[in-house]
């Protein structure tokens, strides 16, 4: 039976990546060797790597000004990082508080200067963005998360400033085109959109790294990956590789902007279907919905059970609300198909017709 | 052609791993989804990372006082995390300085507290293990580094002392049987005998950590890893299941004692030509040979092309020396097997033949 695969991450694959990384898996091209075999240091690596960084480019226009880095440690390891990285002691950042990765990246960035948490949504469970915020004009960076997982809400409109933002795009990136000359740092766990566990992309202006007094461990240091172009220790090799593969992917299927019109389409059916069905209800202001992950509970929580059995039959995978939101959640990434959205909708018909 | 994979790391996997590897990157035990496309919160991945602590605590014989982790970053990244979690500003450790690992290990150690570098062998560019070195009662811990990878040398005795080993291990874990309480903490990057690039294990003595005053970012403090066993944020899924299925292999193929043997056994076949063989000579000191690493020269250095063009016609990879020592350097890792070793040992007497 086919597999509907909505898991939050790490998530859904395109069917070649999967088939070509397990190819390279055994053998890698023919050479009678895994790719996981080979150095780091040797030709096909080094291919693999320079690919990976020019598909990132081309995907998101990105001009030299920014370096295209394959770190490890998620989006975890970014919260400080970035904070660790761009900010003095006695500077100050704004962070905009939109879910739970928001309110840990404000907890790591507040042992590395002053941070001001310029707005929340915490006051409803982070079921809105908030957008009427003032922004102080001594910021050094605005922290932004492009889409809260969890929560089920994307960022939609980046405020006008001057200073530049460094953005979570963990769970967004490559879905939709970003006007990225606004960012001064973007990072993203890759196992979304990106490609499996265990690579982080972190796309950084590079005028903006080396600027504070901070004395900074070499492996923490953006500087050491800019100048070593990722390769100052062993990189991950498997995961940058499905991540070439990922990349290759989204460039045949039209790039940024396909993908965001495919994954509007899939957001409309489903958030369609949320509206119109007297069973279901959507757990976000509808204005910031994410097309990345639609979070919905039943009216009747009673239902739970038969929803998830019904879904479970289907094929359906990856579809329990996290813990903090609880109900249902779809994570609907760039590689998942309208088709699945569907198979989902025609389960929560089924629903009316046996309990409505 | 069969390939004899003789690279320092990235380094060679059993064929059976690469082989269940290779499907669990396409279908994971016929559930009809990736390996890589699973939640890490699933059951298929908790079981995964069971086992692979179970599979390590059995091969070293480890008590419940030590915690089996696996991070990211590489033994780079372990550099600095050991010296800001076990050390204060105010107090001393030991490092014995073996190479350039170890070199790297001081540096990143010095912004954490006092580094007293013990012992050094750089005035003969690492060609062996210092032994003879007074170790001071005041230490926190003393660094050492199982097998220099680069220099060909490996630690064979361990001092000792009234602290705990602090140890990176990258390139022989699970190579030989090792006195295991010695260690407070035993560090190693994946990409030798552990796994594939993207995963760093780390076990550590769980009261060692948490006795220091210093605030340690949240995925920098060994303390979140224990609490969250290796989950609080995303790991590196296919590495770690890569890592299980390596662990597999040794433990049905004898465990470190028989690794040990069989690493010994191939170490003396090639060492024992290196010496008999009048074009060849070793780099290092004889007692301190490595077995994972042979580091050897041809003393006319003109035939270095001509041995590496017989070693490319045999299907022998990865042989060429590091930058630092020169020559050539064959790495025998446990998955290597005693038959490609004997290639190599045929091609250097078929040099002699030609140019002796």
């Amino acid at each position: 039976m086919k597999k509907h695969n909505f898991y939050a991450g790490p998530a859904i694959l395109a069917p070649e990546v999967k088939e070509k990384a397990s190819q390279a898996a055994l053998d890698y091209q023919g050479i009678g060797l895994s790719l996981m075999e080979l150095s780091h240091r040797g030709k096909e690596f080094v291919e693999i790597l320079d690919k990976t960084q020019s598909h990132v480019r081309e995907i998101l226009s990105l001009s030299d000004e920014y370096a295209v880095l394959f770190l490890t440690g998620g989006a975890s390891t970014q919260f400080f990082m970035t904070a660790m990285n761009l900010l003095d002691q006695n500077e100050t950042a704004g962070y905009v508080d939109t879910g739970s990765w928001s309110s840990k990246a404000i907890k790591e960035a507040k042992s590395f200067g002053n941070i001001e948490v310029l707005a929340s949504s915490s006051d409803k469970n982070y079921n809105y963005i908030p957008k009427a915020y003032d922004i102080p004009n001594n910021l050094k960076y605005l922290h932004l998360t492009g889409n809260n997982t969890i929560f089920g809400t994307q960022t939609k409109m980046w405020p006008e400033i001057n200073c530049p933002i460094v953005c979570d795009m963990s769970s967004d990136i490559f879905s939709r085109e970003i006007p990225v000359n606004k960012f001064g740092l973007i990072y993203a766990g890759a196992q979304k959109n990106v490609g499996p566990a265990g690579v982080t992309l972190v796309i950084v202006k590079k005028d903006i790294v080396g600027k504070i007094e901070r004395q900074i461990p070499t492996m923490l240091n953006y500087a050491t990956h800019i100048a070593k172009n990722s390769s100052f220790n062993t990189p991950p090799v498997f995961p940058i590789y499905v991540t070439m593969l990922t990349m290759e992917w989204i460039i045949k299927n039209g790039g940024a902007k396909a993908m965001e019109q495919r994954n509007q389409r899939k957001a409309e059916t489903l958030y369609n279907e949320i509206d119109r069905n007297e069973l279901f209800v959507g757990t976000c202001n509808t204005e910031d919905r994410s097309p990345m992950n639609a979070t919905f509970v039943l009216k009747n929580e009673n239902l739970g059970t038969d929803f998830l059995r019904l879904c479970e039959d289907a094929g359906i995978v990856g579809i329990k609300g996290h813990k903090s939101v609880g109900g249902f959640r779809a994570s609907m990434y760039n590689a998942l198909e309208h088709e699945s959205v569907e198979v989902l909708v025609s389960i929560m018909q089924e629903m009316v017709k046996k309990f409505g």
